[in-house]
């Protein structure tokens, strides 16, 4: 059994990303510039807001942070998007969900130009994916297609199993690996709560992903021998063994399943990390498209 | 074992249609107006075309024909896209695919209004398809949908395996029956040339969807007793027994595989008079949506 190091390999790409900033300030170009808009103090939000400039300035991005309380209205949310749209200075921008009810993530997401939407949650880069065009793939399912892909692992004409059809992890997870690429060209089944025979179908999955949210849903006789397993679940669950009080907990059950697998991500350390470095990835690719 | 009669149901649709487009013009609307784009004098798509209008016709939609000859410039074509997004008298408009080799047909579907779109090409409809959202579906998969609806045939929880995996039909049908809705919920696995156990894989079908495009692919033996199968193959087939010289046969050799069946659809009288009907769902659809 292998573990896919999701914090060595983030730790590899940032520095890789490092190096084309300075590559691309020596040449006199200017770095990107991602810009988060965050509404309201919600605690998620604000630590993952956090995270995302804490990792620009780490790679020698520049980063800006707008915020607005949680009782802006829809209309000027829009024209802060259509500022950022316009803004020849901004490669990308992400507004962090969710958005106070008042205002429509959907109007807000539709409004964002698709050529600077690095969180790649606009429908034309949805659909683009889908169709097996160049698009911004969304964070998680770019972080766990760069890990396949860095460790080699081969999906050609395997059965892959995903578990959840959610917009941001299962569905293009099972886009993605189906598609006429490499990795990809995989045989994909997806499974969710209306799966009648979920045990049967995950024990012929060469390649695994469990990507429901359900803490330790996978057991070892659910997997097959020299499987590679993907946990995407992050789960808190309370715990006096950690100083936070809580244990992340992924949708896998690590101990039992992993001596029968090839390859398995730990939780955490596997695919957060990975999620983490992809919003790099998708900054750096939209400020080389916009040169 | 029942056929899935498209062409019945087909006339069924068209019947409503016409019926709504009555009252449209009974309470003093404008009747839904379409537009295809004809670039040159390929053989099918000059066919294509002169049934889309005849469809409009039967159902008393307005419909308007724009031809321009093979070498026109991209730009020009560009520009007519773009009259007819700001055209308030078109509802909806088609540029029939395939363009000639120096006119990006990427370019041109990206140009057009989602909200015109009728085709369900653009990036923006499918992303918003794969996504559960309100969105323009191609004709193919719509009108399988709508089939698969009329005939009440239950898809949640069922295994369902779609060969072939075209933006067009393979594609669009593995997300419709995977989504949170109704009809869908279902398991779905896609199978195309990479697939290493198709005929296992087959057998396993509850609903098994042949959209290959290789003639008499699926025998007997790859279809579980009692199954739905839904036939999207029509190649033309050189025939002596036919007036035409060709006869248009299915990805499934009917004769063995119905006995086994619960629903089939006849190749052709199936999917084939479905799509055309799509067509005319989306162009209703579009026009009150503008209304």
């Amino acid at each position: 059994m292998q573990l896919l190091d999701g914090k060595a390999t983030a730790r590899s790409i940032k520095d890789e990303i490092a190096e084309e900033v300075e590559m691309m300030k020596n040449g006199g170009l200017r770095v990107p510039h991602l810009v988060a808009v965050l509404v309201g103090h919600d605690g998620g939000s604000e630590s993952y807001v956090a995270y995302k400039i804490k990792d620009c300035e780490e790679v020698g991005f520049k980063s800006s942070l707008i915020r607005y309380e949680d009782d802006v209205e829809e209309e000027e949310l829009l024209k802060c998007v259509n500022d950022l749209n316009n803004d020849p200075e901004v490669d990308g921008f992400i507004v962090q969900l969710p958005l106070p009810k008042h205002i429509s993530e959907e109007k807000v997401t539709l409004a964002i130009d698709p050529a600077k939407d690095v969180d790649g949650f606009h429908p034309q880069n949805v659909g683009k994916m889908a169709m097996g065009l160049p698009a911004f793939v969304s964070a998680t399912p770019q972080g766990i297609m760069e890990l396949i892909k860095r460790y080699n692992i081969e999906t050609s004409g395997k059965n892959v199993v995903v578990l959840g059809r959610s917009n941001i992890v299962g569905r293009p997870m099972s886009i993605l690996l189906s598609l006429k690429s490499n990795p990809g060209n995989a045989t994909v089944t997806v499974c969710h709560s209306r799966t009648k025979n979920l045990k049967e179908i995950c024990q012929k999955a060469d390649i695994l992903i469990a990507a429901l949210g359900s803490p330790n849903f996978v057991t070892a006789e659910m997997v097959k021998d020299g499987a590679v397993v993907i946990d995407v679940g992050t789960t808190r669950l309370p715990s006096d063994k950690t100083k936070s009080g809580f244990k992340l907990t992924g949708d896998v059950v690590f101990d039992e399943v992993s001596p029968k697998c090839s390859f398995i991500t730990p939780v955490p350390g596997g695919v957060g990390p990975m999620t983490r470095a992809s919003l790099l990835i998708n900054t750096l690719k939209a400020a080389k498209n916009q040169m």
